[in-house]
């Protein structure tokens, strides 16, 4: 059944961020998703706590989509689910590792009315509307990672949110490049749209194996009790780090909610081997020797108030760790406003006395999830589809994608590059640009979800860098100022550095309103903000926000 | 003349912030520093300017200061030098290129009772107090940056700030080994002060000079304007940059008053070589075809309202680029906060259709300033010291540095990691801790030195998070209250968003303010705070600053 209007595939979000993945692929009535992942706050989004993909255009569509399809567990695929599924309700297919992770991810943000359709990338096929759909194993830095060919009425697209293309990866989930080779020679493929998040670094990915010895040869040598910290989701790197304690006979200790949740959910699926024993609560460990012990613990870029953070302040309520301790951080550091709080702990631990192996040390212990360049050149020899979308990447890794792909044969014509609503519509073999839907970032700080846009977030940006200054100002029934102004200031200045500037202030003011034949409370007002503004600049060079209050008394 | 007490040497700071450099040399009543630079803020520091160490030691003691030696021309060793010259007179000992940059800093500082004099470090030998100094010149990424052999009546000591030993600078400006061997060879050297910023980089830091072959490379391809940036002290840098417009035939325009400036000064004092005919300004630049061009531009970090960030805005007033035009960044991003503007401005020119060169493509455009672990020992072989004190860097490089020191054969108490305000006594060929200096870190912000402390960083923090409210609340002389309170916000909610949020709130303030006999203002006051923080989390799980104003009507 072919529809006349073509396939139309939109990047809703995840092509300027990074994170915030979702695609949507819609032909005639019916719509499907492709991940729906959250991103994070950049320095300019003050007090956020999370960034959303804008889902409106789903939601006014809802009764169109016919299910989500879900790619991999890191929350820039799957943690604007929850939200998502406050607006509608849709079924979600995904690996089994997805399925736990969904779980305890929706009972935490009382979602209760979803279903999870849980298939086996080895064997499963499904099909969501009009598109069936055939998955297969990618290696990432999460198990249960998976690319789908995907079969609509226009054709066989490829979609691989996140790939590597190593074949020994340390949670022995790697490409089925026998499988994907297959999908891709029994059919043309239409398109390719694929991670390009690596399209910067040369090479390919260097295998996570080596990991495991680096790991080895600092824990076998240390003295005393052994940290250990990764992403929580690296179930391969703690099996890693779990043969390690084995090999040099320690017992395990988990720290950190969010590090045994994960742990024990790939433990019950199989996807992690240990035996019953070698893993001990804290409690249990304090009958142990310090070095017969490896932690395993949370919060590896430092986050303020993970369990590394209070470790490393001392502040922990449980564990404390010692001059003499190693403290092995197996994971690069955090984007920018996380590298400053890691960069925070490393010295902090340093001072302690403690040996601590960090990112830029060198020594291996961390290999990215994402593919470099001649993994990302080796799925277009694999997929050889007819036209390129890059997801997941920003504006410059989009280009050198491009770059990657013209280098083994496309034109540049072939390759779409997407800013977040732009859209692509393929019909007969041909792809061409669409409609551009109009999205802006949903932005989260507590119960308020998109309540904060551009105006409160110059006000936070002016309020933070300036401070305030409230100014009362009181007046009779007749407009006419009837006492000296009162100043009260908050982040602006030090009182006792400034003499009184406020007071002078105040009386300045105070003069310049009674000078004025003053109307109302606006103008009132405005000569405030006006004469306070010039004033602090002129005493301070400093632009604190005035806020004017009349009060009629 | 020996004095019983012995040599003190303060690191008063620049020991935990990589910038700031101030060094302290202390015997008996004499007094030397050694650089005196600024830092920058970090993320906790909203809306501070620049970072200065504590001079308030140097203050107290200013009858014994005799003079300032300064390594080079950076400002993170020489930018606080206007503050404190506000404090106090001393001579300045500096080369030929900090002379000139400095008589320009302190024009624009309005400093005018300052005394450089100018050594030639070739050939100089000069005195501060008691102290006996010959200087030798360093690799750095700043011509005229030398390291310092000091005499003091306790022995001879190393002072070496910043270097690389690359014998093939771009500037022509080498570590001059010979010299140094000959001083560290004459006489037992007591202890090395050192720079050890670059103690977790493998091997020597490479040589600059590949980088113009690279630049030649780009830029004798490009078929329409090109423009380059560059930090605006790397005079080497710009040599490299303006023979390639040579070699490719084209004229160099100069934008942003920062390159200008210092292209100048180094031209004038034949430490940049070009026929006067090269650079022509920007009015006589329109007379050009584009394609004949190549622009030094300032602003290499894309720092907000720089010559860089206008232009990939387009909002420069006088320079526009276009589509196919190619930009050369040949820098590392900068800290936390200015990487992100860095990443916004690459992604805003590849997205104007520019061919943009950017630190992450690994094309060879930039090297350190700082020499790695292979520079750091080769000067311990050289200098051969007793003592070691790192300086520059960090926790974690001081540690580092240390275990390079080891490595050489030093012990590791023969390494004195020196936090800001520690000190080392020197005496008898022997070294040993001293007392502690109590320092701060002393913040800028427009007019205004050191008034900004915790109290004002912790309410920006917070009012830049969460947002201000402010709370009128009219009571009569008794301290009744006689009017519903009245709320005004900034950086809090978007109204439309929340319904009446701030309607509800007062309605509910005032009958709690109602229902309890207030004694006076400041009971009102808590319990407005009190009951606004618990109904605005309860609401929205934010947490704004309430500000309570109590006016008696």
């Amino acid at each position: 059944m072919k529809n006349s209007n073509g396939l139309k595939f939109i990047a809703l979000s995840g092509t300027i961020d990074v994170t915030e993945n979702l695609y949507v692929y819609e032909y005639g009535n019916d719509m499907m998703i492709v991940d729906c992942g959250v991103g994070f706050p950049d320095l300019e989004m003050p007090g956020v706590e999370l960034v959303l993909p804008d889902f409106s255009y789903i939601v006014k569509n809802k009764n169109k989509l016919r299910g989500i399809v879900v790619s991999q567990g890191h929350d820039d695929h799957v943690g604007a689910l929850p939200f998502l599924l406050k607006e509608l309700n849709a079924p979600i297919w995904c690996t089994p590792l997805v399925t736990e992770f969904l779980k305890v991810k929706f009972k935490d943000y009382k979602v209760t009315n979803y279903k999870l359709n849980t298939f086996n990338p080895d064997r499963d096929v499904f099909s969501v509307g009009p598109f069936n759909i055939i998955s297969f194993r990618v290696t990432h830095s999460v198990p249960d990672t998976v690319g789908f060919a995907i079969d609509t009425p226009e054709g066989r697209v490829f979609h691989v949110a996140e790939h590597k293309m190593d074949q020994t990866s340390a949670d022995n989930m790697n490409f089925d490049i026998v499988k994907a080779k297959k999908l891709a020679d029994e059919k043309p493929v239409l398109c390719l749209m694929s991670d390009c998040l690596g399209s910067n670094s040369p090479g390919f990915t260097p295998s996570g194996q080596s990991i495991e010895n680096n790991l080895f040869n600092i824990a076998k040598d240390a003295s005393q009790a052994i940290y250990m910290t990764a992403i929580s989701s690296s179930i391969g790197r703690f099996q890693q780090m779990i043969r390690v304690a084995q090999k040099i006979n320690r017992k395990v200790v988990l720290v950190g909610r969010s590090v045994q949740s994960k742990i024990e959910i790939a433990h019950d699926l199989g996807y992690l081997n240990y035996p019953n024993d070698l893993i001990i609560d804290l409690k249990e460990s304090l009958n142990y020797n310090p070095r017969k012990l490896v932690y395993i613990i949370a919060g590896c870029y430092g986050q303020i108030g993970s369990s590394v953070y209070r470790l490393a302040l001392e502040e922990h309520e449980r564990v404390k760790i010692n001059k003499g301790d190693t403290f092995i951080f197996s994971a690069d550091p955090g984007p920018a406003y996380s590298k400053e709080s890691e960069d925070f702990i490393v010295d902090k631990l340093v001072d302690l006395g403690v040996d601590v192996h960090y990112y830029d040390l060198g020594e291996g212990l961390h290999v990215s999830g994402h593919g470099g360049q001649e993994d990302i050149k080796e799925l277009f020899k694999i997929v050889k589809p007819k036209y390129y979308i890059p997801t997941g990447g920003t504006i410059r890794y989009m280009k050198s994608y491009e770059k990657l792909a013209v280098s083994v044969g496309a034109k540049e014509e072939d390759v779409f590059r997407l800013k977040p609503g732009e859209s692509v519509i393929f019909e007969d073999g041909q792809a061409r640009r669409g409609e551009t839907i109009k999205t802006k970032e949903v932005l989260v700080h507590g119960l308020g979800i998109g309540d904060i846009g551009k105006v409160v977030l110059t006000d936070r940006t002016a309020l933070g860098k300036e401070g305030v200054v409230v100014a009362v100002v009181k007046t009779n029934k007749q407009g006419k100022i009837v006492a000296r102004p009162e100043l009260t200031s908050r982040g602006f200045v030090f009182e006792p550095g400034y003499g009184g500037v406020l007071d002078e202030a105040a009386i300045g003011l105070d003069k310049t309103l009674q000078s004025k034949k003053l109307q109302n409370n606006s103008s009132i007002k405005n000569l405030t903000n006006q004469f306070l503004e010039k004033y602090f600049y002129d005493k301070t060079r400093r632009h604190p926000m005035i806020l004017p209050v009349v009060v009629e008394v």
